[in-house]
């Protein structure tokens, strides 16, 4: 039987999603959860593997077994075995022909600016603290050159491994509620550190360290040097996934 | 000359504001951290000191010390000798008739619930989760038996130390966001445990085990054995205090 699982966590104390040599992957400790559930080495598949520090309000993972539980007994006999970090928002069966992450339509993620002249502590692991002023509108003229399908050379890591460069980024919005801006991004798929490299560039725009057409020419110089420096991990939560309606697991 | 700052801080990590003989107070590491950038022993008094694990958006401070310097040094000063999860949000000097805690005229706590089936690591150490369903019309009706002079007898810690039982209750208001349950109180001041002690009690009546007037005989009762269960700390923060216009703090 395949399952299907969303998963909610803080990323800070972890090392990413992926099984890790050094620190430990949020990927080990769920494994490890599903396991004593399953009474057999679970193996999991996700749909985004984000990168240390950053968080996740619903990652989609999926995994193969044998053993017979209904959605609840799984949930919260999972959920029992994680640490308060880490849980499963929600458990179903479904068809084996769903994968995790090569049936995914749709990733978004979301980066949370706090842009004030004081830092914050309750902030602290969640929002990237900047303290000169950003011009929001500046930022948003200079998304609007990422959208549509693209070489996104520039905005990807030396050590990504995604076959092709090519991705569809279908909405890049924006939001201010008092000193919170949150960028909300939607790709068919991201190539690694792809949301953090275009939030670094934006913010350069935002401070008129650059004008909004420089979007425009990183973009099309396809070169990761042009970009500048990406925004911190913590700042970044993979908000959702979608996936084709016949797999009828949007309650997730 | 007298300094009054507000501080925000993450109670996760601390054994509450108060020095402590076990465990780490918040107190203990500000007041480090202010004598470090006055070059002498610093001792502060605050307005409202907070227990283990609760948080503050802007809890005031005041000190006196002979060192001058201006508002912005001891701002980056103090702050780069403070923890990430404790930072200053504003200094001022201030005249030796202000003291933190006897002209405080009022201190506002946010108290918040997150009420969803399932728990969520991203906002463990913030909200309160309840799984139950509440019904925050009726905790409403409960809460305005509250407001006015009273004695807050029922709602007070075995180990308070406050003269007197009576306070003034302003205000209870409730926001609803989504899942989100926000309960702000504002009284004149507050006896230990007494947000807490009063959270735990509307929620008794928001999952319908006792009704809105219950309230009226618990608060008439003056007896701590009637609350029932205090909420938990870490959904709680000390939002901001009110002083007299002519100390002219409102910048804090």
């Amino acid at each position: 039987m395949r399952i299907v699982m969303g998963i909610e966590y803080d990323g800070t104390a972890y090392n990413g999603w992926q099984k890790q040599n050094i620190g430990i992957g949020i990927q080990t400790v769920v494994e490890n959860a599903l396991s004593k559930v399953a009474n057999h080495q679970v193996n999991t598949i996700c749909a985004g593997r984000t990168d240390a520090g950053v968080h996740a309000r619903n990652q989609i993972v999926h995994f193969d077994t044998v053993t017979e539980r209904d959605d609840y007994n799984w949930l919260a006999g999972v959920n029992s075995n994680l640490p308060p970090d880490i849980n499963i928002t929600g458990v179903k069966n479904v068809s084996e022909e769903f994968h995790a992450r090569f049936s995914a339509l749709e990733r978004t993620y979301c980066y949370e600016i706090l842009n004030q002249k004081i830092r914050s502590a309750l902030s602290r692991n969640r929002f990237w603290w900047i303290y000169e002023s950003l011009d929001i509108d500046l930022m948003q003229s200079g998304a609007k050159h990422l959208i549509g399908k693209h070489d996104f050379t520039s905005f990807r890591a030396a050590s990504c491994q995604a076959a092709s460069p090519i991705r569809e980024m279908f909405n890049i919005d924006f939001q201010e509620k008092g000193e919170l801006v949150s960028i909300t991004i939607t790709a068919n798929a991201f190539l690694q550190r792809m949301v953090r490299n275009i939030v670094g560039a934006l913010v350069q725009i935002g401070k008129q360290e650059k004008d909004a057409e420089w979007m425009y020419d990183v973009l099309k110089g396809q070169d990761r040097k042009l970009a500048g420096v990406a925004a911190p991990a913590h700042g970044l939560t993979l908000l959702s996934v979608k996936y084709p309606n016949e797999f009828d697991i949007s309650s997730i």
